[in-house]
């Protein structure tokens, strides 16, 4: 029940959190279906699905605008506070990951059209299987958020660490592939950009599961845990 | 001189808005010394100044913090409306984009540790010369929205195509070196990453650029112009 004297501002405040959860859901479910579009159109060399992908980054794009719009007014209309203030800035944030999860996307969808110039690669098979990891962990940190299952949450964010390894390895993998064969050279380094975009994706999907955690217990999830890409960071042997 | 009736809120809002522009400007300021850095470490493989950049880069996301606290805070209290609104609002996107290019200048010091491990180069200059024009594309968009200044904005925004080309070209370079001998194809992969931050640097600048732009005139620079990069979208000979 709302409280005593200012019952319309209070339901007033609710029905433009729900409309602006609702608008945050529908964009995650555009992004999700970006990524997995991008992944599909790489495995299969799909140029018509990478082409769907290239132009529908633009109504993702203003879906984030019209997500900011709403937050704007309802800063200043509503003068959230607190909790209240907590989860209408949060929105914010999922926004601008998941406009950069259908960034990359787009961007694995260029490449799909690069790729056709050249000889197909076994390589790609390894890469998709990376992308259905990062789809996987992205569907679940967008189910987390939705439902502020901070379990969830913290799953996600445990599980960017496969990512990383994961890319490591195929990292290693696209390296080994270049060297025997110098053929493979140019669309092995497309292929490393793409693997990029997607540890990258992980990493957005790890900001929606912090986000999560941030809006349910106030507290943020620790950084403690080794991120990121490691082959910037460590020894990468030239025979291997 | 203030409408009458409200003189202490506006002069407070103005007193705020200042201390945001200068906040912004020492962002600026961090964001073009990181980058300088990472560039400079990079070219003259100086890990202590690389391991500099890295340190510094939680410095950049602590300021970022402190400019969304404070547009949350004008936002609530003052209820900014049009042109206020629009660059308080686009504090948010400069700082964004600000801790992006920081983010980057991180990358490309952790690569200076990588490439530690490698023999040396000579692609090295030429990401040093994408570099180079980077960080002044960047310091002039960050010039151009200090003052306001439309024709810089303007110039940085059309400028970006020289970015655009010349990773394109450094892409190409790269490429041929790993063609040439295997034992390139460890670094320069890593050397591909560098370029690769780099140009996204310059997409930054181009977005300061922009936003300098927007709260000037009210309007946005158009889209008329090839972005990004092109190594993803045409053709690579594979003998090239």
């Amino acid at each position: 029940m709302p409280p005593i004297g200012t019952p319309h501002t209070v339901r007033a405040f609710d029905a433009e959190l729900d409309a602006l959860n609702q608008k945050i859901a529908r964009m995650g479910g555009m992004a999700e279906t970006q990524l997995g579009d991008a992944v599909q159109a790489l495995v299969t060399a799909d140029l018509a699905l990478a082409d769907q992908v290239i132009k529908g980054d633009d109504a993702v794009d203003t879906t984030e605008d019209s997500v900011n719009e709403m937050v704007v007014r309802m800063l200043a209309l509503r003068q959230p506070m607190a909790d209240d203030l907590r989860v209408v800035m949060s929105s914010l944030k999922v926004a601008g990951a998941l406009e950069r999860v259908a960034d990359h996307a787009a961007g694995i969808a260029h490449r799909v059209h690069t790729l056709k110039h050249h000889a197909p690669v076994p390589a790609v098979k390894s890469v998709g299987r990376l992308g259905a990891l990062v789809l996987e962990l992205l569907k679940d940190s967008l189910d987390g958020y939705s439902n502020r299952d901070t379990e969830r949450a913290i799953r996600v964010w445990e599980r960017d660490e496969e990512v990383d390894a994961l890319y490591s390895s195929l990292f290693r993998e696209l390296l080994t592939y270049m060297m025997e064969d110098p053929r493979n050279i140019a669309p092995c380094s497309h292929l490393l950009f793409v693997a990029k975009n997607l540890e990258r994706i992980g990493d957005h999907a790890t900001t929606v599961a912090e986000v999560t955690h941030f809006i349910a217990t106030g507290k943020r999830l620790g950084r403690g845990r080794p991120k990121g890409d490691t082959t910037a960071s460590f020894d990468m042997p030239e025979s291997n």
